[in-house]
């Protein structure tokens, strides 16, 4: 057996793969970005590309994966909502066939995310623990009493949609008033357009809308305020719930740091006012861009925590 | 050993005792109010009281026990809102001394009616399972794969403080706008009340404002139907965090039937819209007053599910 696994990261701005060892340090790594295209087969392509990239013609004997939802689970035929082309994809098939003899595990990015952080990030050593992502989306992942939780369908950890504000935006959900519909990156560029901000970019982003909050802009500062407020209710709701040690955050909007952190911090303080909720703690997330990439790695490698028992 | 345990059942305003079998059903119950008193000994006694209708002269080899909470778990030592008299009261210890053969257990006791319902009312046969109470409090208990969830310090469950509406009334926990605050039977008659609902009874229940309600009077309708809302919004919340299979909802209030259980259903019915959270369904409690104790039996008799191995 090698002393590493693959590892494959997909979402719908980029592909990753990586040797992962055993150990959960990353060996090596290869990017790209996912092609915009109507053709399965090409964004398929790149995919292996990437991986004959970090293969390096050795033949994997355990690949996980970590892919944007949502899917079926644990099948691994996937539709995410950022890859348009790839709708009912067998990725997890067309893996395994490539690699007949690989043991081949798929789960949602963001429980990736979280299991990466669990395993050699922020949550580490941590009992139960959340981790979540603030990005196009909000996300997320659960380990509860050091296991992964799946849910029913696989589908435990979608945080984004913890109601935050019953009358609250609308959602893409369908719902109204999720944490989602208030704290994803692109809600918080147009809430700030919406009050007045104007970016020097032509495609503003919440990258510009950061730099202009440090620089001081008021509107660009309340935009990510009542992202981080809605984050910190959320939060506030999953630790009373489940009564949690740790959760940690991370995704493109956390880069934007105090930020979205500070106002999270202080609607968690003044939601979470049980003893065991005033315990837990809100951290950054540690990884960045390689959490993915080392919880995929952790379905296989680590599996007695992060990936349940007859579910292959 | 015998084919029966004993379980016990404390809460605010009675204490029960039971013989259960081995396959969950109630033998034997025993119950009488919870003394009004300030002294500890005196709730004790009473408990012992009942515990000896019960067990006729034999002696139990197995105990568990549901309790209101805060308390130390598992350490068993019991701080009930409602029973001023015991602060930090050795529960465990003490019935340990009285049977010290026997296998002692204590948990909170929306865990033991949610554990009950799940090992056989209303959730048996599912794998991801809430138990909801909604009484003088609003407490409950989870099932995910089929092993209750504790979480780091005994006290998963607590879903009356998920945050319906951050703005919302205060809780008495400190915060704002968790479902207690708003489907506690006291705030639901309170809030009939600054409605203008005048009862014949001097002391005003949610059971006087549910008979208002079902001969028309729509100060009580709204009353409830408020509650019901916020029900299905924190439902809503914890089914996309946890994807859940079904939410089991009994206590006082959930005897109120369709005023309050029918709002819910449309109120999670908006907010739940994401495929796997739309195949969560609410159902009202199926074992009404025996759930607790049905649920504290499950502790020592069916402890592979329902008790973490090491937690003694």
């Amino acid at each position: 057996m090698n002393d590493w696994a693959l590892a494959i990261d997909i979402g719908g701005t980029k592909l990753a793969a990586a040797r992962v060892r055993d150990d959960g340090r990353v060996q090596v790594r290869a990017r790209r970005p996912t092609p915009v295209t109507a053709a399965a087969e090409e964004i398929w392509q790149a995919l292996l590309s990437i991986v004959a990239d970090v293969t390096g013609g050795e033949t994997p004997d355990r690949i996980g994966v970590g892919c944007g939802g949502p899917m079926r689970w644990p099948d691994g035929d996937v539709s995410p909502l950022n890859i348009p082309a790839w709708r009912g994809f067998p990725l997890r098939r067309l893996l395994q066939e490539q690699h007949p003899q690989a043991v081949v595990r798929v789960h949602n990015d963001a429980v990736a995310m979280a299991v990466g952080e669990h395993w050699r990030g922020a949550g580490r050593g941590t009992t139960h623990f959340l981790g979540v992502v603030v990005s196009t989306g909000v996300g997320g992942g659960l380990v509860l009493d050091n296991c992964v939780v799946n849910g029913r369908s696989g589908n435990a950890g979608h945080v984004g949609h913890v109601v935050v504000d019953p009358a609250g935006p609308p959602c893409a959900c369908g719902g109204a008033g999720c944490l989602e519909a208030i704290a994803r990156g692109p809600a918080v560029v147009a809430r700030a357009q919406q009050r007045g901000w104007h970016s020097q970019s032509a495609q503003p982003s919440a990258l510009d809308l950061a730099e202009d909050a440090r620089r001081g802009d008021s509107i660009a500062v309340s935009a990510f305020a009542d992202a981080g407020h809605a984050l910190g209710v959320a939060l506030a709701s999953v630790a009373a719930a489940l009564d949690l040690e740790v959760v940690a955050v991370g995704g493109g909007l956390a880069n934007a740091g105090d930020l979205l952190m500070r106002p999270a911090q202080e609607s968690f303080e003044l939601h979470a006012r049980l003893d065991f909720t005033r315990d837990c703690r809100i951290v950054p997330a540690d990884l960045g861009d390689d959490a993915g990439l080392v919880g995929a790695a952790a379905f296989v490698l680590a599996a007695d925590r992060y990936w349940p028992a007859g579910a292959d």
